[in-house]
């Protein structure tokens, strides 16, 4: 088990990772009552050891149907009402045990009632392990929306368990590996040299690879966070493949993609447009997008609209006054933040990607 | 006009109070777009003298209907969607423009509105120059649960106009007296004498006699919560009438009272409360009372159940573990918040008062 560090503005927190993380809750102490949201497959599954290895006697959970619809702030409300009817005071503890919906939306809940609460991120999916549970961005939808409404909240720790990834579904695993690659483009070579080995030999039963994996992934979120809590500069480089990803995902209405396969076709295609603008030598280019096929197949974007998808481009909210902040790889280890890219170059980037005209 | 000073966690901000306040609103510089958030009927009236004062030009605003039922979470997502749609972004500054209600629930969407952006505060109302527009406490209610969500998110100023008031009904500008009446009460005998003198004379017209009041009444707001943001102890003194007073405003279903006649009739309990248990003198008791009651008559609580009205006491959100933090007068600029008062007295001061069996 690894002991990460992550400093924010209200002081340092843990992220623990590996083997035998959930028995650090036991370490949890001083609050009034304790409160866990999740989700009821993942309850029936895993609730019971959460609940032995973190000594929790008589824990009844507050209970969010799977899926993206549940991180609406209708639900935050509901999730609110109900600590407050079973009692919640400004000294109880949240704590968000789930994949990104739960994360985000417990996150949210947390940072709000009562004006704030503190809460515990316990992931349990690779996506959220590597990212979303590290850095205290929380959100909630509003209607489609995504992530329109949210806070910058820290978790008093992010506590991360690889045996429940056992039980993720194979497509869930893999969604959650472009995250996994995103993290070794930001890193550099090394990372990215070793993933490239890992992917080739991984199976999904092997949760000591994952674990491995997951562990040097979470560090590149710890190391970004640290350093740009707020976004207001480098915590930028960690939408890499998050432009033209949420577009994608908008245009399919959320359903065809998982949100990290959104982001592999992102990658590609700012990878094709950090090409075309002369940012990156296509050699390296073509490493990055065999980096990102190797973690699997992704489903098909051929049969959408180029015009749809280019026009939700500006919607991103990392668009300030109208522009699009693109994060463009330079090489592997670096990237640029601009938002100096011409129209037609992204036109022509979704285009030749699309076609499946480069580097396949 | 004075310009007073507040501390916060992020950063020092001016509270602009006096004629011409609404000038200072030009100085407002490097945001992309603003977008002004208020009420129907508020706008109508003082619309165009805010944007001519401002400088603004083509100003459309956000309209939310007047009263408590707009500081819901679902009208914070209303206003958040038609930010979107209107295309603002992390640059954009919100101006809250209106009472308590549109300052509780503008200040919620800006601290939210893409993890938050800026926001003014230019309080309509007594009650909001004075107390909810000073200190960055947003909120909204969910279902019947006042507050319960919502962020600590200072504004990037306050800017008080006493002109605007002169559009207060009698009630709602009598109302808005008793949070300076509890202002008094806090700061000391030298305010609260002249807040005697002062309110004896007062007629409903004479803006440039409030603007007097207003500004030492908003001093003493700005002092409390420059030294605890974050009412971690301090800051509860603030509270003082609140805890009795939610319970009459939920008890009644937020039609009876107006806040600031609850908080009106929570001092005059508390006053006797803290009789009751030894801490406060009757003769300074009475006097505490005489103020409350120069500020006018209060709609009637002799027939409401005390049962019920003391047994909504428990769930204000200031109870940690279940406690109460009371905040009893000791003397005319004293007060002290302490847990530790019987159920017993809590019931008999609400008798006493009840029943008119007290200075009256």
């Amino acid at each position: 088990m690894k002991r990460l560090r992550v400093k924010s503005s209200t002081g340092e927190y843990d992220v623990m990772v590996g083997r035998g993380a959930w028995r650090t809750l036991r370490r949890l102490e001083g609050y009034t009552s304790i409160f866990v949201l999740t989700e009821p497959g993942l309850w029936e599954c895993w609730g019971s050891k959460l609940a032995r290895d973190a000594g929790w006697r008589l824990v009844r959970p507050l209970l969010v149907p799977a899926g993206e619809g549940s991180k609406s702030l209708a639900m935050a409300g509901r999730v609110a009402s109900e600590l407050s009817e079973r009692g919640a005071d400004r000294r109880s503890l949240l704590v968000a045990f789930g994949g990104g919906v739960v994360g985000d939306l417990g996150g949210f809940v947390a940072s709000t009632y009562m004006r704030g609460i503190d809460y515990v991120q316990v992931p349990t999916t690779v996506l959220a392990q590597v990212d979303s549970a590290i850095g205290g961005k929380t959100a909630v939808n509003v209607r489609a929306m995504k992530n329109l409404v949210g806070t910058f909240y820290p978790p008093s720790r992010v506590v991360s368990e690889p045996a429940v990834l056992a039980s993720l579904s194979a497509r869930a695993l893999q969604s959650g590996l472009y995250e996994v690659v995103k993290h070794a483009i930001l890193s550099g070579p090394a990372f990215f040299q070793y993933l490239g080995t890992e992917l080739a030999a991984l199976r999904p039963s092997q949760t000591g690879r994952l674990e491995a994996i997951v562990t040097r992934a979470a560090q590149v979120k710890v190391d970004v966070v640290s350093r740009d809590e707020h976004e207001s500069g480098l915590r930028r480089v960690l939408n890499l493949g998050h432009t033209y990803g949420h577009a994608l995902e908008e245009v399919t209405g959320y359903r065809r993609f998982l949100h990290g396969e959104a982001v592999g076709w992102g990658m590609l295609l700012v990878t094709r447009l950090a090409e075309l603008v002369g940012l990156l030598d296509p050699a390296e280019g073509e490493r990055i997008a065999g980096l990102v096929w190797q973690a699997g197949p992704l489903p098909p974007i051929h049969n959408l609209s180029a015009e749809k998808v280019l026009g939700l481009l500006p919607r991103d909210k990392k668009a300030v006054g109208g522009m699009i902040h693109w994060v463009l790889p330079e090489r592997i280890g670096k990237v640029r933040v601009t938002p100096d890219v011409p129209d037609t170059a992204v036109a022509a980037a979704f285009s030749d990607v699309q076609r499946g005209a480069w580097h396949e």
